[in-house]
């Protein structure tokens, strides 16, 4: 019904978005399972065509989701749970991880804005190695298979004047990690999903995703190794939650009152980078850095 | 037309939403100044009877309001016209400035969420005295008139687990200051408030007022000494922007749907506790901070 | 040999400095466990006497130290023993936690300086319930014990014109804890001890301890309430570093130049207010906050 | 008379612990200029030859030290004296400051520990124009000339597991800059000058310089481009200091004891990557980053 743009970086609500029909399109697989007793959900999402793609305004690759409705809530047991699942399915998705690999893990977003320091504080916390590797050689961590970890946190445009893709491409070709993971706050359709919604993908991150402006695409094609991205839905748009709830008005009065929609989008102008967040954004942020770096920890075993 | 409810902490954003036969209520008087250089706009609004009060919504008192919708842009000595501007109407509210004082600076707020760290910003970079006076003497200021500032960041309810007044009180009988001032974050009506607006008042913080749960009055009533209460919006609730754009848009269509009305407020639900800030809201609270900061340094001239 | 002032915050080493014969002193007694396989050793100095309280220079009361050589290093099973083991020792020394308690733990020291930061890193990590309590009830909980526990970091006197006992004692008496706990960080008087000890005591805090200008008891006298207090060396004195140097070296070569000693302490004056600490002093206070504030929870049940 | 070995990052102390025959060594220029009004001192020791290069210890350049007593004390006219002055200096030592330039400010650094954290501050407060210029052109800045600035901030080896060289040449190689400012925390070998001396250079940062594990040198033959280091020194090696207490005693006594000496160097491992700092380093650094941020301001003109 809404010609209004769905402004999600989550796969997932793109396709819940999507009208009943569109949904089975050819070129996108979904796959969901259900954990009864730790109420996580995991949905995987394959977009296998130029077709699903362009259906689907994401590029081809995997998107997999793991939600859970208590993932920010105080629970050290329950975060363990969720930080496993996790480390699981990055297992699975960053390439020849059985091999020993040189990672990068970079935490997009401003240190300084409680929803957007999500990137950061994950850097900050994680086991760090390769300069350990580099000076005492593998056989001082007593470990059959030591991947070198290296962090590294680019920081915002407005502050460094740089795009994040030019520092991290630049540190890239310099210290040629296997593979770059990237961390990022992004911005959710529904303030329900907020911090409670984790997604993993190998499409790297795109033009416009998250809170801020990191700008250009870190990808593959970009930076010349694969590029995983983790992501977690930490705001929504402003003028998001404007017209979400004017479709939802409009949908119980069943009128689709076109001239009015106009009206609405000319007056949202003013919302355009604003976001929204709730008050506990502090604590919740805390939280799932610390089962996203537990998983990271985890899946590269250091 | 909208009975919707204005949620601000601004004397002034009231006046402007009420109707314009109630502007000119009994008990309400407002003066107004324009400084064209500096495109810096002075209120004052005196609410003098119960009367007055009532129609307003907000206790007896005066409220004065600096407006300069550049105050959050890169310009140091833009900031210093406006910290100066600021002390002006400080020293005139502040009772008994010409006499030495003992002055509390308190900070409300949350330090660990951007749009809310603006009082423990003033207060971490105020100039404090009172230990110093204690332990050395006024003699060693060399100066006609010496106040004693202390300075206090009690922190939200979520991480003492006690009411802001609590603290507040006790502190206060303890160290017995003659005047408390209390900076707080506020929430506006309009987004284009934000961060360009900063109220001084001496009827001091009032219930539900402000970003976080600092509940439960801070005022002269409650602490026993006069209370002046500086305060910027930094947020607007989201229930408010959806509220307000629904307004905008039933305006300009002439429509009334009283029906569709009720529909949208039972949706908000979701938007309790969530605010609204824009993307460079870490940039602004530091400018904002270091203009009150510097406003109540020459005002208590330390 | 030394008449030099032996500065430490450690009962513990307060003893080891002590000449052979003195240790065996009236009035105090020590019990010693070391557990082999977590290479914990603990030590319990009780001093009983006025007598015992002059030799050791230190308050009649229990002084429980833990220590482990890797408290510090990142291995998160370890540090979850350390907090079990350090669990069991506050439940022992917090008079009546076999009750409901009303607690308030208090986080000394200044946030923005590395090693000082110990407590107030504790308090904004810890479980904070008193508001929930107050205001849904223990019932809401679903536990057959549920203790309030609120947080204060008060902050140092350079940042707010007022000891730190003034505003804990207003809160104390606005509030009514049954019980203090107090985090502060110490000065040790050897760099090995540094983050690696932690010693908790039901004598509060006295004048001149920890890093910074904490004065004024902090004691059960003082509050009216019993005072737990928990406190880590974070740094060692400067002029302890020379003075320790110094003596070795003496020692070492059978000399007295009691001399040359006494133009060392005149030419140490400048190290006054200088402290010493590690390159890793973020890491290693990040570490030691996370096994205090775990440790907390689990005796505080929350 | 001493041979312990002079740990500074200061030319001026190199050449004050110098004896002083060799002060007066070829290939090394000396000219001094105090500011009576302002206290202000500025040195400029110019290392001319590969024979001055080898006496002082240090490569080849021009080293010009800003000192002033009042330096970190509370004092914002002076601060904005001593940023103009360092501004002049500044537009002396840049490479064609005169022409429109592409500067990459670097703080090097540790921003979680306190006195380490100068660099950092400098650059989160520095305004960066790099992006507003690539995005609108120079036209929008209404300034007849307008430097391309640009801000990183690397981290610390620890928590990168890379070289800051490693990622600066990345950036650099990437982004192109014509010239590239430093700023560090650098160690002095005296406690009198911490937070009191500003220290410029065309010589770039040399390994083992500053608090941290810099490594590996920031110099123009590594990127390419001219370095310009901006140092203060905040730290005391602990081994200095003591080794310095030693050698003021000794001096005293007209002795020469030198076995005991090595006795004392061989006590002094444990001081390895052990730091002292003054109670007030976090104010203290916060003043003096302010300078170099206004000054770096005034220097590029932004």
């Amino acid at each position: 019904m809404s010609s209004l743009r769905v402004r999600t970086d989550l796969a997932l609500e793109v396709r819940e978005n999507m009208e009943e029909g569109a949904k089975e399109c050819r070129g996108v697989s979904v796959e969901e399972e259900y954990k009864e007793e730790s109420e996580l959900r995991i949905t995987k999402v394959v977009i296998e065509t130029m077709n699903g793609a362009k259906a689907m305004g994401k590029p081809i690759g995997t998107y997999i989701t793991l939600e859970a409705p208590a993932m920010a809530l105080p629970d050290e047991d329950y975060h363990e749970e969720i930080a496993k699942e996790l480390a699981v399915q990055l297992k699975k998705i960053i390439p020849d991880i059985d091999k020993e690999l040189s990672v990068m893990v970079v935490g997009l977003g401003n240190r300084d804005v409680t929803a957007d320091a999500l990137g950061p504080n994950v850097v900050d916390n994680l086991t760090i190695t390769r300069h350990m590797v580099k000076e005492y050689g593998k056989a001082a961590f007593n470990q059959k298979k030591v991947h070198m970890v290296s962090g590294l946190v680019p920081g915002v445009m407005a502050k460094t004047g740089m795009e994040s893709q030019e520092i991290i491409k630049g540190v890239v070709e310099k210290t040629k990690p296997d593979v770059v993971v990237v961390i990022d706050a992004l911005a959710a359709r529904s303030t329900k999903r907020l911090n409670r919604t984790i997604q993993i993908t190998n499409t790297g991150i795109h033009p416009g995703s998250g809170v801020g402006n990191h700008r250009n695409a870190i990808t593959q094609e970009a930076l010349g190794v694969p590029v995983i991205a983790i992501g977690v839905p930490t705001v929504v748009d402003a003028a998001t939650i404007v017209s979400d709830a004017f479709e939802k008005m409009m949908r119980q009065t069943g009128e689709e009152p076109l001239e009015i929609q106009d009206n609405l989008l000319a007056g949202l102008g003013e919302l355009y980078n604003m976001y929204v967040t709730g008050k506990d954004v502090d604590y919740e942020i805390k939280q799932i850095s610390h089962i996203i770096c537990n998983a990271l920890n985890s899946a590269l075993e250091v």
